[in-house]
């Protein structure tokens, strides 16, 4: 038996500790063999392949990023996609494939699996962690400890100068990193994709923060948006992989406070600081128990599903159930964080 | 409405977010009025009290220890100890209790509000992880962080020297601090005080880690003890509480493995250091989600519960079956893990 | 002996570590009272005194921030400052001042000691490690930590991904932060207030660079500008203190690297994080001996001095020749990093 | 030209960022090639090489440990230990040595370079930072960072608990570990091997502390004694490299004081924790230092010399007199520290 691994999307701690887990467990216990395909479906598109055993994976469990690199290329955007992957799938004698990534890189799996008959197990991966089948993904846990230690950082400066203090953290469609970070990091206003904010309220809830001595710190999601007519975004452009980038909101945050409430207020951008660098001890520990568990299915010739997080087991569940919906933030956990507001 | 709270036991990051939690919900949403006891369950035998108000929790969410103290105090084990409770917390005009610990302070509020009637609500604690009720206790993940960032430092001294490094991390009765950390640190033996460990396997996969020319890392629990007729402990003592103390098994096991491979080896003892200071992120998170649904079960008069973690929902289960079983490394899980040992 | 202590100027991880070690030791070895002024020179001026023993000082050593407060207030600026200093002085029976803080703080207390017989002493407080006196402030080493770490994190994004990923520290008129963060976290290229830069040759590293395989990592000081000609800064206002704030390289220097080269680029603005949370342990130790010798000055009469650190020594130095020059990057120290760019 | 690099003696966070420098700066700059020698003076007695080009240093910067291995070999131990030195650099085409390493490692180099004529240029490591030309070592600052945070996280069990908490941290024959991240961390004890301890006065500094409410911090160097006849270590025996191992002053500290006080006592053995893992920025940006001013060394001739820091500046010292002292904490500094004892 000799599997495939890839990892598709954009960088998410934990990719290393999963290709580690399936590599150390499937030769070690099931004696197979691997290779690894670079670049996420651009490898096995043009049989971009690289050497994969356990000499290769040795001392990668702390090391952020992929050693597999990663893309968005998509095989059914390229002309002959399937047969070119089933070519060189078969030139490089493989059997099954693991695919690690997001939506859209599980999405290409379960097609494979479903629709040609090419046998995947996925792994999921978003540092989002916005995906319905699996209480978290790992990746996660690691942005909102990078947030969170921001968040720590500014509470000093909060204290001792008269400012309000804007974090933008990641989150385009979803608020979990601004939601669990603003309420580990102690911030007095959260904005999260889910739900249009009001400026006047922010500007509401700073301004009764002055009052008892202290600055307002305010967490916001990339992807919030006030109101209608309440902004007007400065820049609108789609990046090279066709999504919208909205850059800015913080930045346009920070200086319509200073023009509503007459205080000054300074921005933070974490950016990629949130998605790189050794993934957390949670993190390594999903990661790596996703990966013992995703060899588990090859085994099982259970190839469709992707393993999932349910409580503290992992369980497997059909890919394209599994990525049908986005995990949003529910209205009423949002509304429980409120109490902290202001 | 007037609530009590106390934190008992030993210390544990995020009894500080907990309590501020409950008295800032309790206020700003149900415009209770709190009361803190001093030192967990001394406080209410003695009467000792301590203002519980909004601004008595500002600043506490990332700060370790309890700014309420702990003891472990037991009221059951003092003359008249209910009667003089009862009496307290009507001189404070006390409604109801919430009571912040692990299996013995639990266990008080377990009694006193079933077969006492004084009502009590409950949040469990233990740096250990073993309660079964709940999926997570908080505290845990900051510790298996400190010990993982510790395993992390050991790597680059195993790479450079030959030397067994051996790292003695909590667990006294359960290995779930070793699994975690030892799984996320990329240990190459964990051993765990639910299986008693052969030393001469331990020694077995010392020496094929020599041979692939790397210094292997042992995580040893507290309370792990080698197979019969395999060691004396030097030291068999109890502590001030009553409870055993075996100190010395990551020294004792550093001087065998010396002793029987020929290889330096040296012990790291982490002690303390994974109980104290700032909570991790999902720790607080977790803490403040507790304190949020505890203050739930109070105003909803659902006494005799304590809050617990499933999935990502806090639901509430009797305090008295939650408490009733220790929860210990699962045999299939710990075996799940050993593909990474040797 | 009464000795009143003030902190001026921007937010400083280290402050709270010179006001303990001053108060520790004045009031332990020379018996002297305290008395805080909030605010920095605003205390003064105000006569708005907080008290300042050894409780009050008790555990505030590893916190950012600064429990006197702080502020930009100059007394020279204020009508009759200085006859309002000196009676509040009087008032408070203060026979010395201590005061902590930037060129702008100590200029005022070197006037004051000079030219109107106010005794003061001064300990240099900078983040931006730009006073010429002396080889450390304190608070540097710990806004260095932070940036590191950050592009520490980076590094992994730019293995897997081909981004850009531009880094914009503090720095407004000298570039220490960006150069020690960029040389300890291995940056691709620094920008440097001192030094204008060519547009052109960042394009040209930039290209280079993902020519082994590998993104490139911009590190740039807020204050660093390109040639004439070459940039037209969209944002020239002016902050509450009347400072020029040109906030935007950053977010400029990614846009413009995209259009000339093609390449995606993703900035992260690290701001007031760099200036918050607990200080480094070279801080702490730094801050906390410019403490004990500020202290030793006023017994000695010593004043119109401050602290200062020379090699492994603390020595003092007259006030108005430490503050008289801004200590910029030596271009040969700058051109000796370069060999790391590209 | 072709220049050897080695690193000898303990593991130190900093030897590949150092190694890293000199061969960026050699190659980019001098056109020079180099070659790596294996695990200290074994490599060159051995004939024991590795390549050692850019690509081979790309990425190490971060990393704790040494690419190029280490040992504590000696080559004037060596049956013609000289004679194969030289062979073997004739071999590889060697001209000068670039050697890392502490006071044994430097020895040999001071005799290669000044009795044998083979050409060497030094770069002084100890983490323990006891070497007298020279304000720091690399590695030292990372040490104390480790220790550091340890007593943070140990501040919050001595508040909440009633127990005295003890921390040995590395330091055999100097207290500079100690002396640092004790005063950085807070300890309200700090002992170190440079002066003996009273045992008595010990427990009177920790008494005196409980009386504030507040659990006392001991910190103690490995190499800390107590008065004569106050102990007998329980453990005498010499490592594999003859020197002298005094293991357990921490745990006996612990025992005694309980013992003497009835207090309970608990000991963190930081071990290796210290030496191991990513290099703090100001050690990052130390050895980087340190290793394009070695290589400007061997460009200049200047051999038998090695690198230092004085202020902020690196200069040249000759080998033989920078290694002929320990550095070790000066008593006045020590009793400087006293104001915070108790």
């Amino acid at each position: 038996m000799r599997v495939g691994v890839l990892t598709g999307g954009g960088d998410c701690p934990g990719l290393n500790a999963v290709i580690r887990a399936v590599v150390r467990k499937g030769t070690q216990e099931y004696e197979y063999d691997f290779v690894g395909f670079r670049d996420g479906w651009r490898g096995p598109l043009e049989g971009d392949t690289v050497p994969l055993d356990i000499p290769a994976v040795r001392g990668i469990l702390p090391r952020g990023g992929t050693i597999l690199g990663s893309s968005r290329t998509n095989p059914f955007k390229q002309e002959d996609g399937v047969r070119r992957i089933r070519e060189n799938l078969a030139k490089n004698e493989v059997d099954a494939l693991v695919a690690i990534g997001g939506e859209d890189t599980l999405g290409v799996a379960a097609r494979l699996s479903g629709e040609h008959g090419i046998p995947c197990v996925g792994v999921p991966k978003t540092i989002d962690n916005d995906l319905s089948a699996t209480d978290y993904t790992f990746g996660f846990d690691t942005a909102v400890g990078v947030a969170t230690e921001a968040i720590d950082r500014l509470h000093t400066t909060a204290e001792s100068h008269m400012r309000v203090l804007v974090v933008e953290v990641m989150g385009r469609h979803a608020g979990w990193i601004a939601l669990h970070s603003g309420l580990a990091g102690g911030a007095n206003v959260i904005l999260i994709p889910e739900q249009r904010f009001d400026i006047e309220q922010v500007c509401d809830w700073v301004e009764s923060r002055f009052k008892v001595r202290y600055a307002p710190i305010v967490v916001v999601a990339e992807g919030a948006m006030p109101k209608d007519g309440q902004m007007v975004l400065k820049d609108d452009s789609t990046d090279s992989f066709g999504h919208v980038r909205l850059s800015g909101v913080g930045e346009w945050l920070a200086k319509e406070i200073e023009r509503r409430t007459g205080k000054e207020a300074r921005t933070t951008v974490l950016g990629h600081t949130q998605r790189g660098g050794t993934p957390s001890a949670f993190d390594r520990w999903l990661a790596t128990r996703f990966g013992l568990h995703a060899i588990d299915a090859v085994r099982d010739g259970d190839f469709g599903k992707m393993v999932a997080l349910r409580g503290t087991d992992i369980v497997r569940v059909p890919i394209a159930e599994a990525t049908a919906k986005l995990k949003t933030v529910d209205p009423k956990l949002y509304s429980e964080a409120g109490v902290f507001f202001g």
